[in-house]
């Protein structure tokens, strides 16, 4: 980042003293309101509430707010950085939910890398949420987060790391196969990175179908067997993913496959990899700030689509094109969870706001400032949830 | 409370699901603004953070947001009535957080009962906040978290129902006690209610000096040696208050005294005790909604200054006038705690608001919709603050 930019983004963050701020939706200052919002008016919907705790939904605020809960661990690029260094990006956060779909979210920076004492602690402030977003916690402690409290709170639990990474990059390979002309049942599919975006990614595209996965990570390909550098979410992908169990590295994986996502670390595709691929290759190179392989590098190796987590490119794969409308999707159902079908019905919402005839190598995937996206997804995702029986409204 | 009113207050809470939203201090709703408060220019506050934590405070929304805690075991009159039940009530704290002072406040309903448990989830947040209000939770347990958090806590922790309500009965004391023409130094007071409130009021009475109170409880006198219905900090209080270390009921205890403060129940109070009272009495009748006897009641026994905590009589002792103000004070400076410096400012801020000329039996108080107060409250406690050398900023 060069000075400017960054004189620029510490004014920004100064100059209100961070980004958000609390705001009333009723009026409390004369007497007549006062005693409706507090004393004695108050007591009635507590006591609502204590008849039937349902009621929750209609006289409070709860199921409008998302709790982004972090331990500052895996932030951005930055790494462990701890909760208070990963404020900013958790206000910036709320901001999105709110300015992109009118979700009401409040960043919790806790101060533990315990699992147990993480989903314990989420659990106990569950009653303030409508919903939990789980950001920025390293793996694999985040997918054990995620797991367990999916079992013990009864509000919607999502790790936009892994499932809002997931739905957008399917997104835009839903739209990439279009202008290639493949489809997910006859392509190979090799995922560089098994941290939580690459394996959310990895079963997203199983429920699509897609029987060709390779999954790779910094030392290479995940197999049954492999003795280094695994865990017990590895070990899962190594038993449904790469059918014919093949050992090697990211370049052997390579060889044939029709898409490449990377999740992982700059510049670590060159050109020979890509020429290595089938015809046409879907090259998605998503790591931050410095993608896996340049586009114009990846576009003269043979590249047909190129899509980058970057601005300054065409075929940008940005989370916030997920997550607000994911969620007001399952608030405004009052889901009691976020499923699969819920993250496909997403995917295939973003994927189709783009029609035919615009459709086109440069453009793959909405603009992440396309004003129709989170209504297009929200509603996707609550008819989903309906489908599925999970609406609780 | 009547139909009509019970109506209306529900009809309040449901119009707008709740009372509480967020708002973006800055807009990210173009490509310019959102490099700057999400990727890549977060990060520059987030590296700033890293390398010195008290940047916190200027790049982050922190030092001003309260997080409003309780487990909902002491709510309004209304009892335990748990977590969700308790919502309602502090959604509408939130509200006059922001209303009355700016503050931007969130409440967090947990659940559980157990204080370590209680404990040590608020610390586990802390990160996000830049006080601790706690709030209607059941006593002594309410005594003992916030001695806790004191401890563990880098920001300031207050509890509502004991500071907040000290500060405004000791405000409308300041002022009552210039009607009858006594001092702090000369008044014996009793004060009725050994709960959080009770316990507080004599404390913040005996920092100005007031050397007669007699506490009671249901079961009568507070002294050294009475075996029924005692715990640590009534033991304590023993220690302290009822220099003369009599028995009996609240009756003898209010044989010869200026002042009756009750944060009791309904008509305890009967017109025969005030009588036995020495003259020109003061009452402080707190209880909600039914006070420990009717001002026309008192007044007709002898009363010269009645005080309740509602709204339909004059002199309403209300915490409004003193929690917002006190945080804002608090959060100006940034005081790393509030102490009994800060609180007794906060006291005399809110008396001294009213000037000799206007002083009368019927005006010892500030109205809540005074505008003046938050205002004053602030500025006095943030003084305050300075001058014991809490003042960080």
């Amino acid at each position: 980042m060069n000075n400017k930019l960054k004189e620029k983004a510490l004014n920004f963050h100064k100059i209100n003293q961070g980004k958000i701020a609390l705001k009333t939706k009723v009026s409390v200052d004369k007497p007549e309101n006062l005693v409706l919002a507090y004393t004695p008016g108050v007591a009635e919907p507590c006591l609502e509430i204590r008849k039937d705790e349902e009621k929750i939904y209609e006289y409070t605020s709860k199921g409008n707010w998302v709790a982004i809960v972090t331990n500052g661990t895996a932030v951005l690029g930055l790494g462990d950085i701890g909760p208070a260094a990963s404020l900013p990006v958790m206000e910036g956060k709320a901001a999105l939910f709110k300015e992109f779909a009118g979700v009401d979210a409040f960043p919790i920076c806790l101060n533990t890398k315990d699992v147990d004492e993480f989903v314990n602690t989420v659990k106990l402030l569950e009653t303030s949420f409508g919903g939990i977003n789980l950001e920025d916690i390293k793996a694999p402690e985040c997918m054990e987060i995620e797991e367990k409290l999916k079992k013990v709170c009864s509000i919607p639990v999502f790790h936009d790391d892994q499932h809002g990474t997931a739905i957008v990059a399917v997104a835009a390979l839903i739209n990439s196969l279009k202008v290639v002309g493949k489809s997910f049942d006859n392509v190979k599919v090799v995922i560089n990175g098994s941290g939580a975006a690459g394996i959310a990614i990895a079963k997203l595209l199983l429920e699509l179908k897609v029987s060709d996965i390779i999954l790779c990570d910094s030392q290479g390909i995940l197999y049954q067997g492999r003795a280094k550098g695994m865990n017990k979410y590895k070990e899962e992908m190594t038993r449904i993913t790469n059918k014919d169990n093949i050992e090697g590295s990211l370049m052997d994986a390579l060889i044939g496959a029709d898409v490449f996502i990377g999740v992982s670390v700059a510049n670590c595709l060159t050109s020979d990899m890509i020429k290595s691929m089938n015809k046409d290759p879907v090259i998605m190179a998503l790591a931050n700030p410095v993608p896996e392989v340049s586009p114009d590098v990846a576009k003269k190796a043979g590249a047909r689509v190129v899509c980058t987590g970057r601005s300054d490119y065409p075929n940008q794969v940005n989370n916030v094109l997920a997550f607000p409308g994911v969620f007001k999707g399952a608030f405004d159902v009052r889901a009691s969870e976020i499923n699969e079908e819920m993250k496909i019905a997403a995917a295939y919402a973003i994927a189709e706001l783009i029609g035919e005839e615009e459709l086109n190598e440069e453009y793959v995937i909405p603009d992440v400032f396309d004003s129709r996206v989170a209504e297009r997804v929200a509603s996707a995702v609550s008819q989903a949830a309906i489908k599925t029986g999970v609406a609780k409204k």
